[in-house]
């Protein structure tokens, strides 16, 4: 299992949002929405092997303790296209559901729950994604678990969180997260391990 | 400067099209501006360097007389976001010109004029990306213009015109048109060549 988890530093927890306006009124939810549409879509098929985690930390009054996590699952996915207004309206209708502690289903192959980097880190080795890591093209092995971040940096106290896992960059220019996940993806078609 | 073009085989050519059903009544259009986006962002910054050539061949009914190019220079570009309505709407703007033989300038960094892949094919010397093609990571040189297609596959006419040009890809897997473009971009910036 491959696994992406992209941490929405202003992306809503509520569904109340314009698919409209995923840019500004939902925080950013646009960028959210490419890392679906990148973790999964091949030419006429999905990448079953693949899960995206969408950390969605709340918009600009957020509380930490409000954190959500939604799990999207590549093998049970239903329902999904493309389009940005596509993978924003699954996130409107997972967020319906209440978060509690354990992640329940939401919708085909797309779950909810509290917390966020904090647990999800207790629960996968991640690796994550700088510019000075060592490049995904020449590592022997390549990790399956990567922690990327939305438009803008980490923050202290999540690079405290990751401050000691491995680092890894996919070239020589700092991509948007969406694009990342796609050449990280291509590295593994490459090396012939299914995504 | 590289060059990317991207084949709209139902794209419609009016300006009258809705950004919120971009998929359906605009003709895939949610594609072309997910290729512009591949073409031009880096993190906080755009690609200087790079062409995105949208080909619109018009909706159902399209008259081949009809169709029209939109050369997007990101030399000059501006007003754009990385998200699908902000592409969407800039196409919409320089749709409102109407199209003559020659390039006018539509908006911004943005050009439009009538006639599609055949006219273009005889100003630069484009390659294909074919599965079946030559690798673009181990390719000596790798070329600087790109012909690509949108959801469909080339028409018969289409290939007609690109059969004799070289064959090129991007690995074992058939991707989307704007993953295969960020994974070509990718290459050109491991291997220094500014895009």
């Amino acid at each position: 299992m491959i696994r992406f988890a992209v941490i929405g530093h202003k992306a809503v927890t509520t569904p109340d949002f314009s698919l409209n306006d995923m840019p500004g009124g939902a925080g950013r939810m646009d960028v959210l929405c490419r890392c679906i549409n990148a973790s999964f879509f091949l030419s006429h098929d999905l990448r079953r092997n693949t899960e995206c985690y969408l950390i969605l930390k709340g918009g600009e009054q957020a509380d930490p303790e409000n954190t959500v996590t939604l799990r999207f699952s590549g093998e049970k996915i239903k329902s999904l296209n493309p389009d940005e207004r596509s993978a924003g309206a699954l996130i409107k209708k997972a967020l319906v559901t209440i978060p509690e502690e354990e992640y329940q289903r939401a919708a085909p192959g797309i779950s909810i729950r509290k917390s966020g980097l904090s647990k999800l880190l207790q629960e996968h080795p991640f690796a994550v994604l700088d510019e000075n890591g060592e490049d995904i093209r020449t590592a022997k092995i390549l990790p399956e678990n990567f922690i990327l971040s939305d438009h803008q940096n980490f923050t202290e106290e999540e690079m405290d969180l990751i401050k000691d896992l491995p680092k890894y960059s996919v070239g020589p220019r700092v991509l948007h997260a969406d694009h990342t996940i796609t050449v990280i993806l291509n590295e593994f078609d490459r090396r012939g391990e299914q995504a």
